[in-house]
């Protein structure tokens, strides 16, 4: 199934000095995402370089900008290709020892998913739950039921164990937390963003990947859009290592808005299904 | 200057049930360290298995072990050649949109390495020494002249920030503690492993890496072996996934021991020269 | 029913230097706790000062001692009349305004008790039971069926917010969590430590107090031994000011133990009562 | 030296139902502070009830409430006689076993002020620093160097450890470290919350106030306000047991604005003396 969206990204930026910004905004490009135009403008006239990273895997933008005010907006056109689990076929666990290398290392805590203080409560919540799909749609209801959705109830600090606690975050949290989650259980986990058609809020959508039968599949336990309404931008440990902007000091961002429109009449369902997962290539 | 030593590592776990070990305990190939000879022995008779990974990163091997007591012991002998900065010349911070993107990830807080905290105290601490070396020299000397080094202070879960507030820790937490600040500081940083030759404790030594003039560097704010005789070992973004061991549940380290022997005469000063820096392939 | 208990502490301290300490280690004296006989020796042949404190409230001996190593033992012989609450009357919560002051200040958080953190976390799991008695009863309950008992698995840096994370503690952070819980559902709670009959360990016990129609009764989470038997000897806020030992710098306590005897024949139930509660005076 | 001062506050609180309100709002009765006139007012037409406390406490008016909006108008007319610490004697810190046991209690660490923490820092940065008021002067300046005042840095759940780490704060954040460095170093310290002359937020001020020579003397890290025109509100052990009103479930405070106007010609110095200390009755 193919779908067409039309993105439009507004960023306003506050140069205190002369400085410059790396941006993982674009849309990553890979066979289940091709772009079929994009475009970038900016209110100071600078050059807005892309710099190369595999297909598949986040994309950077880098501007070196004088003092004042930066205006830039991001537009694409991009075509999804959704693929769904298939619902018969359960992706299993996959062993440590036979992860790849590059995956094993989403097996460790990192700066917002302190995974390595949940192992008990994982074992203890999740332990009866069958291996693999089931598990992790385990911890997606879990943290929809035990968690309100409460914007401005956390920030930048927040972590997972921060946020289990509070018993309250945004998408940021609830995916912090998923990946500890998962991590304690044993499983590679990863943070992801993304663009999301039907999203309330004009900003970008946070949620998260696991590792099983050999491929990322990602889940979001927010319920808060379509899964397949996803186009996807960066992925990381968690938000420490995949920001929006990472910005030289004296930068200040002071607005951001995002627009997502479907360009083809949708057929599918696109009402929330949170035991269905899908395909991240 | 080309030098050799002899490594001996043994350890011992107890596994509850048949499981899984990833050991990250080899000493990395590269154009510095080359591997003269190297052996492995077990006590159950298994296969260990190196994983595939490239040249200068860190190497796993992968075992997979029945239910009881395991004995492991790695030897390696090993030609290193140390090759210390020229020091009239002084490598200079890389401004950010020139980083190489595998670089980049380390600017951002991890784990133990808080450094979205610590932004305000480093910029008031070292925000007056030159950039670059001078710099890292300033953040090395800071935490050797403002912690206690001293074994039982902290746990596994001690953070920079942690030991920041406590004043004490192991190598581990000064290693935590540099990477931090220097991220802090905008300068990308690592958590390196070792061999150490004349450490006092028969364990791992840990230290940290720095990305200046377009190569890592290392450096050691604990002074406790001389860094010429550091055999490279792990590198990572901290503690967190830079395990000496991955264990599957039900799987615990008994005992761990480490022997590091020089094979030639040194001609070279091994005092401590907490100025000076090393490279990094 | 009145019983008779025999107590014999032992404690080894060593003092770098004169020093003092202040022991809170007496048992209190209330007219539900008498004492019969009472005495203390030490190695030094110091004084141990006794400070007036009102009946009801802790006990604290102080002493000032040279340099060298410390022995004390205290023995105390104390009758002790339990009143376990009526079963048919359940004490019902005080609205704040009806609180005497001395009282409203344990509704606070404290250090080892961060109410503030979980007030969306008692209201989802108790805030369908009914209040009072029964309330804080579904608070042990939860604490018992959702923590291991785990000598090891904490510290004493370790906070009810911790020990929830890690799903595992000692007496001490089951009565941390158990205080936390009540002021977080608006019921004034506070730490208790005492000499319990039947404990597995040679130490003293911990638990928690709540404020509930216009006493205060004690509750244990632990399930670790009969509440009849608990000899009092401290309350406050927390662990953190009901310390058994305040110490100069250069003080450590190198040993103690425990011993509890019973000196009358026990013709109550001394199995453990979990939906027991218990008045103290 | 006596001055007199008006103050006034004004609060609006938003009630979802029916509640209650306990407010620790009126200045302290005390031989320094002498209250001339004093009157409540709400929209709500309530009783404001003062619960009994003793002279020299803080004190507390309790409502109870219907659901809506409730405006409270506190008004007071005070004669304030300052006390300034006789600048040719330094009060001495006070043996801990010669401390009352009242006071004891502020040697302990509390929410915010996790003075075990801090033990060796505080040892390092200040032990060379002659005892008592000396000692005491060294932790405001090295607070005030540290530290910037900066609203916005931090919120309602940061702690002293927080704040030093973060190197910044308001006057709640600067009040907490110094009392946690105080009981660091084996001084009684509390937390204290004034109306003060010439502070330039229409706000409560926070400070901190330290046992030396048989009284609490008071001190203040921020140098925001002239410490004579303090008028005392309330003590703790910090901003977790001193709040201005502690609410029922469901009511929001909405509005708080404070006023200090001086009804004397000031003769005195009323310029900031971070130097000087003070006698809280």
């Amino acid at each position: 199934m193919i779908h067409r969206f039309a993105i439009t990204t507004s960023l306003r930026y506050h140069f205190d000095q002369a400085g410059w910004l790396l941006l993982n905004l674009a849309v990553t490009k890979s066979h289940h995402q091709r772009i079929l135009q994009e475009s970038w403008q900016n209110s100071a006239g600078v050059t807005i370089q892309e710099q190369p990273t595999p297909e598949g895997t986040p994309r950077f933008h880098a501007l070196s900008v004088p003092a004042g005010t930066l205006e830039i907006k991001y537009h694409v056109e991009v075509e999804r290709a959704v693929q769904a689990g298939d619902q018969s076929w359960r992706p299993p666990e996959v062993p440590l020892i036979d992860l790849p290398p590059a995956v094993t290392r989403y097996l460790y805590p990192s700066r917002y998913c302190e995974s390595d203080k949940l192992v008990r409560l994982a074992a203890k919540e999740f332990g009866g739950i069958d291996p693999g799909h089931e598990k992790v749609v385990g911890v997606c209801n879990w943290i929809h039921d035990h968690l309100d959705y409460l914007p401005g109830s956390t920030d930048e600090h927040t972590s997972a164990v921060d946020c289990l606690t509070l018993r309250a975050g945004v998408c940021r949290d609830f995916a912090h937390l998923g990946v500890a989650l998962c991590r304690a259980l044993g499983i590679p986990a990863r943070y992801g963003s993304a663009y999301a058609y039907g999203l309330p809020s004009h900003d970008l959508h946070a949620f998260f990947e696991v590792w099983l039968g050999n491929q990322w599949w990602y889940y979001d336990a927010t319920r808060l859009a379509p899964q397949p309404g996803f186009i996807l931008v960066g992925t990381g440990h968690d938000a420490a290592d995949t920001p929006v902007a990472t910005m030289a000091m004296g930068v200040f961002c002071e607005a951001m808005t995002v627009d997502v429109q479907r360009l083809t009449p949708l057929e599918i369902d696109y009402s929330i299904q949170p035991l269905t997962f899908y395909l991240n290539s």
